[in-house]
C-alpha cells in the first residue's frame, strides 16, 4: 500500500519537526492533540483536538491516516493497541510499553545485555528503608512511570530519608537507582527500517542541567571503540524490540570509560536536533522514511557543530541570536514562556 | 510594531518554504491562492482561497497580517497599490511593476548603469520588421509581460519572420533583445533589510533547458572581479529600488568576461533553493527577516552543492534519489505531474 497520510500523537515541536519533514517528502499529516493551536498545527494538515484515549479521535485517525507515530512516550499503550488492531504505529507498541515503565526499562537492558546502573525495585516505603540499609551509596528514588525532564526524582543521601523521598514522589511505585559516577554523557540516534536496515547518525555529546538537556556536541570526545560499543548495544536494543523508526539511546560514560545505559525514547530526540542543521537527512526525515517504508539513508554529518536548548527566559537571547552567523535558529511557535518550557533551540556550526 | 502574522501571495512551492521559514521563526502565516490546497496551505496557519484582485481577500489579509510579502512577480500591481494604503507589503510594489514589463526592466537596468544586450520596443508588426531589417543578426522576440519559464518567447534568425514571430505571440506588445553570445549564466541573491543593510549569497552557475532553471551549482565558476561587479550591479538594484526583501538578478557572461544582465525577479528564487541545504541561514529565512525587520545575517555557505529542479517526469527519479547519500530532497506536494511543472528539487553537498 502507498502511504499518503502520516498520523501524528502529539503536537509539541517534536510532532512540529515531524510534520514538516513529512510534509518535504510528499506526505499528508494529521496530528492529535489535546491543546488547540499546538505547534505542529501551523505544519500539519489538520489537528483533531481531543484527548489521547478519546476514541472517536483515535478512530478518526486510523480512518484517515495510512501510518501512525508518536512523539512522546507517554502516549497510553491502550490507545496504541487499539490503533494496532485497526492499522500501522511505529515503532511498535511494546517499545512504548517498556519505556513507560522504568523497571521493565531497566530489566529490558539487562535482557539485551546493555548494562545498567544497579537498581532495586520499590513499593513501598518499607521496601526503600531495607534497601537503603544494605546499599548505604548515593542513590536516586525515581517513578516508574511519567518521569520525564528531571520530574518525580529525588537524590538521596542517607539511610534516614526513606520517608521524605517516599513522600516527594507521592509514594507512587519506584526504583532506586544506584548513583553512577560519569563523565560525560552521550546518545545513540539510530533508525531500523521496516526491512530491518538500521542507520546511526554520529554520536552527541550532551549537557543536562536540573534534568533537561541543555546542549548537545558533536562529535563526543569519545573514541572509535566507545563510540561503536554503543552503536553495538543500541543495535541489540532495537533488534530485540524489532522496532521501527527512529530512537535515542542515553548513555553514561564512567571515568573508567565503561558505558552505562540511563534510558531510552521511542522516538525523535532532543539530542539530535542538530541533524536538521547538520546532516542532509535530519533524524525526523529519517524517522518519516522508516515508518513510510522508505529507504534510509546514511546520515552523513557535513559539520562539527553545537546544538543548543531555548529553554523558559532563555528567549531573551532571541535577538542577539539573531545578530550571529553559521547559527541555525529553531523555534517552536510556543506563546507562553514558563520557566522550564523548551521554547526552540539553536544550531551553531563550529 | 512587533510583526506577528506574515501574509503570503501565491501558495507555489516558493510560497510553501516561505511559510516554513516564517513558522521557524515564530510567525503566523496566512497565505491567498486561489487554488484550494495549494503547496503553501499545509505550511500555513491558513488560506484565503480567492483571485488575486478579489478585493474582499486583499481586505482580509491586510486586516490579519502585519506584513505581506509575495512568491511571484505577477501579483496584480493595483492588488500591491490597495495593500500598500493598508499595510506593509514588501517588496515594494515599484520593483513589482517593473519587473512585469521587460521594456521598463531593461530600461531601469539602464538607469541603474547595469549592461543589458541591445533591445527595441516593439508595438507591431511593421516595428518589428523595420528593426530586422536594420538589425540582421539573430534575436529573440519576448513578450513584455507574463512571460516566464521560457514561455512567451520567439527565436528570429532572418527578416522574413515579422509575420510568424508576431502571429506566435498573438501580436502582443513586446520587446526584439539581440541574441547574446554566452559562456555560463549566473545569479545573484541577494537581501536588503529595512534599514538598508545588504547581504549577498555566493553566486550559483545555472543550466536552463527550454527556458526553465534545471541546475545551480556551487561555487560558479567565475572569477572574483566577476563576482564583485556582479554584486556591484545588484547593489545599485537594491538601492535605486530601495528595497526590502531578497531579489534574484540573472546574468550571462560573454566569451569575453563580461556580464549581461538578463531580468531580476523580486522575491526568492530557484536558483536559492540550495541555500536551504548548503548555510545556515536560507534564502526564504533572510526574505522572512528582511520583512519582518529582524537582522540580516552573512549567510555563510558551509559545502559545495550542486541543486537539481525536478520537473515533470522527473519524479520518476525519486525512488533512486532517496537511496543516495549526501542528498536533501525536497518534494512541493503537487498531485499533479505534468510536463514543464516543478515538483520539487534536491541539493546533493560535493
Amino acid at each position: 500500500m502507498s502511504i499518503k497520510t502520516v498520523g501524528i500523537i502529539g503536537g509539541g515541536q517534536l510532532g512540529r519537526m515531524l510534520a514538516m519533514a513529512a510534509g518535504r517528502l510528499n506526505f499528508q499529516t494529521l496530528v492529535l492533540d489535546p491543546q488547540a493551536n499546538c505547534p505542529a498545527a501551523q505544519f500539519c494538515v489538520a489537528q483533531i483536538i481531543a484527548a489521547y484515549d478519546d476514541t472517536k479521535a483515535l478512530e478518526r485517525l486510523a480512518r484517515e491516516c495510512d501510518v501512525i507515530t508518536y512523539e512522546f512516550e507517554n502516549v497510553p499503550v491502550k490507545a496504541a493497541h487499539f490503533l494496532e488492531t485497526q492499522t500501522s504505529i511505529f515503532p511498535p507498541s511494546t517499545a512504548l510499553e517498556i519505556s513507560q515503565d522504568r523497571l521493565s526499562e531497566k530489566q529490558f537492558f539487562g535482557q539485551c545485555a546493555i548494562p545498567t546502573a544497579p537498581y532495586w525495585q520499590i513499593d513501598s516505603e518499607a521496601d526503600l528503608q531495607a534497601t537503603l540499609n544494605v546499599n548505604k551509596g548515593m542513590s536516586i528514588l525515581k517513578t516508574r512511570r511519567l518521569g520525564y525532564d528531571g520530574k518525580g526524582q529525588v537524590r538521596i543521601q542517607g539511610t534516614d530519608q526513606a520517608a521524605s523521598a517516599m513522600a516527594a514522589i507521592h509514594h507512587a511505585p519506584a526504583i532506586l537507582e544506584g548513583f553512577v559516577d560519569f563523565v560525560r554523557e552521550i546518545s545513540v540516534i539510530a533508525a531500523r527500517g521496516q526491512s530491518g536496515e538500521i542507520e546511526f547518525f554520529d554520536i552527541p555529546e550532551n549537557i543536562h542541567r536540573e534534568g533537561i538537556l541543555r546542549q548537545s556536541t558533536l562529535p563526543a570526545a569519545i573514541d572509535e571503540r566507545l563510540s561503536k560499543k554503543a552503536q553495538e548495544h543500541t543495535h541489540h536494543l532495537l533488534e530485540k524490540l524489532n522496532y521501527v523508526g527512529v530512537i535515542a539511546l542515553e548513555f553514561f560514560v564512567t571515568p573508567q570509560g565503561d558505558l552505562i545505559a540511563n534510558e531510552f525514547a521511542p522516538r525523535v530526540h532532543n539530542s539530535g536536533h542538530w541533524t536538521e542543521t547538520a546532516c542532509c537527512v535530519s533524524q525526523f526525515e529519517q524517522h518519516i522514511r522508516a515508518i513510510c517504508a522508505l529507504p534510509l539513508v546514511k546520515p552523513v554529518r557535513h559539520s562539527d557543530c553545537v546544538m543548543e536548548n531555548l529553554i523558559g527566559d532563555d528567549m531573551a537571547q532571541v535577538p542577539e541570536l539573531l545578530t550571529q552567523e553559521k547559527i541555525t535558529l529553531h523555534l517552536y511557535g510556543k506563546d507562553e514562556v514558563r520557566a522550564g518550557r523548551k521554547m526552540g533551540h539553536f544550531t551553531r556550526l563550529i
